[in-house]
């Protein structure tokens, strides 16, 4: 007897990686890399984009960057951005997604017609402040970065095991306030080596500069790095 | 013509809040007063519990408290909150709740068997770190508090309104490192108050101590304001 093949229904997650091979295929198109950065909230991953994007474009190689900006609601962050005169967009996901807890591929579609991907070699799509779901959903994107601050404690790699697995650069931030802490730096370098062995990890004070040009190094050699592997 | 009425169907926030009343009335059952404790990852819930908690059995009124601990995995602030002496549960969104960002009424449901509800006045459920989803599904208790550490921010509140609004008691923490921050603590209190002005804001270091005897207080006070308005 002939029996027809069973087709798997595609679950929410599955139509999150179509949408993000269609976002993928757009930066291509304008050869944009795409980094998705991640953190709990109040981790600074603003403060260290206002220190780290200034003047790029005028640099060697020179780096022409833009922000996505997710938030809930308001436009905080896009505000701080607006001042370094480079294009930033704001994506809230307050607006007919239901005040989501991240972005996902979808909800970056929906901001592109808004993005200038022909002006830009790097895009940095800021995400939702949240150290669970943003690690669960691609948007399409080349690199994943996430900022862990020395003010949450060495466990949470451990304890959010999934994002730090996600991300292929970790940036420690406020390392200006290790004086000030009873903080084992080097014990949270170790559990985040633990979880991901492949990880990269930077120390930086995005406050006081330390560290920033590694970091701005790092953004720098990345469109050639993406186009290596593509 | 004689029209049937049209039956909108439950959804799962609705499906959240039945459950909801099912654990509030074992928690009446047994007189017990729930906390349904809140914060970004790394604002100190657990520090401050460490603090907080000691010795409350043996204070006028006295507090008989357990802790019921949320997380994705681990139970790393579980283990620390042992050395306590009350009863501490476990709960992780990992198992069987798909690593859920958030603890909602079904997941804390499935814990009660093992809660000793009758060896307690005061239940505080620690709930997984993010200033998002948490706020959206009541889990049965009498009282939410969040816990905002000054190295996150003064723009939370009008970032994360709805977590915000959803407290009755915001607790300021890490009030120890204001001398080495450019933070403006005053700033902060008046965006809490701005998008929730009912809110009770307390000012706590939960590493020197500063501030607790206030939140200790709070506590005890819990069971009778909650049996007033019950």
């Amino acid at each position: 007897m002939h029996r027809t093949k069973v087709r798997v229904v595609e679950d929410a997650l599955d139509a999150n990686n179509t949408i993000a091979s269609a976002n993928r295929s757009d930066f291509d198109r304008s050869n944009v890399t795409v980094v998705n950065l991640m953190s709990a909230p109040g981790a600074g991953k603003t403060t260290l984009l206002e220190r780290a994007l200034e003047g790029l474009a005028d640099e060697d190689p020179p780096v022409r960057v833009g922000v996505l900006e997710g938030d809930v609601q308001g436009s905080f962050d896009a505000d701080r951005l607006s001042v370094l005169h480079i294009p930033v967009v704001q994506l809230n996901t307050d607006n007919g997604f239901g005040g989501e807890c991240h972005l996902d591929a979808n909800m970056v579609r929906s901001a592109l017609p808004a993005v200038p991907l022909d002006d830009m070699d790097v895009l940095i799509v800021e995400n939702v402040g949240n150290l669970v779901c943003p690690a669960e959903f691609r948007i399409g994107e080349d690199a994943r970065i996430m900022v862990c601050s020395v003010t949450e404690g060495e466990d949470k790699p451990l304890k959010y095991p999934l994002m730090f697995r996600a991300c292929e650069l970790v940036v420690i931030n406020k390392v200006d306030l290790l004086e000030h802490l009873d903080f084992d730096v080097d014990r949270l370098e170790a559990n985040i080596l633990q979880v991901n062995h492949h990880a990269k990890v930077m120390r930086v004070s995005a406050k006081t500069g330390e560290g920033i040009d590694a970091f701005r190094a790092w953004l720098q050699a990345l469109p050639a790095r993406a186009g290596a592997t593509a």
